[in-house]
């Protein structure tokens, strides 16, 4: 994987996800020599908000021994002044040695890359991808229960979520069983579907999470925007329909593994956390090895 | 101190103070070895502006040797999308060794460190506490004219100043003498007042700072809001009366000390500066080594 | 050049200009000990949007081993608590080895630093003066097409251009012959104009590039601004005249190399990128060696 951009997860294959998964497992073990990545900087380009991702990155890479440059928000740099993506990604790469990149339009970061040398992530863009949102989530799936003979449920916003869209690609060449559940408005794009079937995926829809709760290794939830509503009461209708409490938990398997992207509103109830189905805090953790493993691979030759 | 958190000026006994200021001068001269800290990040939560309290906490970092992740300006992360502080940090346990948290609610600090097992300092919660300014200005106080039977003004907006609070209930355990200066609509809170003199605290208060001024060791002097006053005329009278000039100071010992949490607007003259009194520069500058003693003394264990 | 600000090109010699070009060649060649900088820390004071300056400035911080602190975007910072420049200076002088400042007032750099004895470093004030921009453009200059004999266009927007006021005082000692082109309405101002006639510049003025190009060494190109423009009309006229094409430098010398500080809206077309000519990313780029040897320069002795 030297040298190569990560844009989305259609073109990782399982061989290349394991490999990575497995790096994060020895990285969080025995870290490498700090020493390899003391004139290693990594720039990060947030064009959206962002907690997790942006610092998770700039911790997996100062846990190596980098160190970051930050573009920071949007308003204080020249972007404001009508700069091009690619002009930006140009100087930049001049400064680092990767870049993270994330972006409100679907495709930026594959745009961003063709101008560039040095390693681009894709650390969302738009409605598009996330792939080391997937990364994290399988390794937390692969260390929980494992990917053999895998029944999964994702829950929530399937329409607007680059999240689930990533994840669906990847639980694709895992050969998972995947239930999707959602409202009818927010059902997963035709496009995805088209892709996912053409793929070969194992999928099945439903609407209510009782149909497929007890079938379930791992119940994936997404967080669903009041923003995307034209109507307040069809907002309440439906979120209070996909609001996960230990009660509903109670007709789940004993070892069911709750995830959640994070940041959640209402779509998890707090008493969900002492249960120990809930695993999205460890999996928001997950995050800095794995980013560690994949910026490892990425730039690790670089001072070799 | 290992592994515990600092959120109020109330729990930190005379000998916890006296403790990091020892380890302030130590470290003032002969700062711990860096490698002890190459592996260490501290993660910045400011949920208000800041300076000098953030970039003097990100400088104790690297000058011990280690570094900062940085939620960066609210607008920028994922709390606009209404996550609770509680999965904030939680999640943020995850990345650091450490957590700085400044927010404006009174009792967040205290309410965020029942979620993580990583030390969390309270940076400034609201009109609530600030207990690291508390310990710089008491190592400012120690340096220059010690606590052996001190008396000390306290001058300016003693009613929303939560630096004046938490510096009020550490000057109590050291016995010091406390004048409170300051217009009526300004005095110090019933609370607060309550609150000290259970603790026993000699504690009087003023309106005119000629009343007070030749008997002090130290003139602390906070600003006043001009945002409190509804009457413009109201804020300039009050402003006008609560000014320090070096006529003023005049009357008042030559080893007076002038301090002031910064920043000032028009509280102090320019003039000033260039007195010996004027020790508030000093002040600021203090917050490194004070905050590099605390950080050695929660996080310094970590690696050893 | 230990222990001094950096606040314009007028008072740097050739030779302080060649002593910082000599020094970013041999570090691009051969970088110091890193160790010598870990105890060093650089402020970025940025009070207006900046990416290139600033992440260059930090960068080569970072290249060199040292770290930095940074104040955020104003509106985060106690700035907006109406404290001076001059205190905020005087504060973050006892964080940092050496503060980088921009500013959008025409000669705070000058003002700030005559209030600190870190060394200070003008990152652009206003309409007045930006160095550090002149010493990378000089070096991509000497790199390329060498000092002697030089024959310079500059065009676009001279009036409000800070770059290209503080890179013609330099160019003036290097006694190139320098091209200004420009709209009537966008000329050089008469201070500037007299301060290079004063100095012995040799200079001249056009409206029309074709009259100058086929006689140039280097073209600098500068952003015309739409917001100068109070008729959309006449931004478009002269937007559409100052517009450089490959067609139009097929009239150009083989050897002509285009410059320009970025960011850049409409003043270069994309596919003038792909020409031998295009030299502005690699200039760009040379902000970090060019930035890193002055810092060398400038607090090397710090540690030694």
């Amino acid at each position: 994987m030297r040298r190569e951009h990560v844009l989305t997860t259609k073109e990782l294959s399982r061989s290349d996800i394991e490999a990575v998964l497995d790096r994060a497992v020895d990285i969080a073990r025995d870290p490498p020599d700090r020493s390899q990545y003391e004139d290693t900087i990594l720039a990060l380009l947030f064009f959206e908000p962002s907690t997790r991702t942006k610092m998770s990155f700039d911790t997996a890479m100062k846990r190596l021994g980098g160190t970051t440059v930050d573009l920071g928000p949007v308003g204080s740099s020249s972007v404001t002044k009508g700069e091009s993506l690619a002009d930006t990604v140009r100087v930049i790469e001049g400064y680092a040695d990767g870049i993270v990149l994330r972006h409100p339009s679907e495709g930026a970061a594959k745009m961003a890359s063709e101008f560039v040398d040095v390693p681009l992530i894709n650390a969302g863009d738009g409605a598009g991808h996330h792939p080391t949102q997937t990364l994290l989530d399988l390794y937390t799936i692969r260390e929980n229960v494992g990917f053999d003979d895998l029944s999964i449920g994702i829950m929530g916003d399937l329409k607007y979520g680059r999240t689930v869209h990533s994840l669906s690609h990847a639980l694709t060449k895992l050969d998972a069983r995947q239930h999707f559940i959602s409202p009818e408005s927010l059902r997963l794009p035709r496009s995805v579907r088209y892709d996912l079937h053409e793929a070969g995926a194992n999928v099945r829809e439903h609407t209510e999470i009782e149909d497929v709760l007890s079938s379930l290794d791992v119940l994936y939830v997404t967080r669903i925007q009041r923003e995307r509503f034209h109507d307040e009461n069809e907002y309440r209708k439906v979120a209070g329909q996909y609001h996960i409490t230990p009660d509903l938990l109670e007709g789940a398997d004993d070892d069911l593994i709750v995830m959640h992207p994070l940041p959640r509103v209402d779509e998890i109830a707090p008493d969900v956390d002492e249960t120990a189905h809930a695993k999205y805090f460890q999996q928001a953790h997950n995050g800095v090895p794995v980013r560690m493993a994949l910026l490892d691979l990425l730039l690790g030759g670089a001072n070799k």
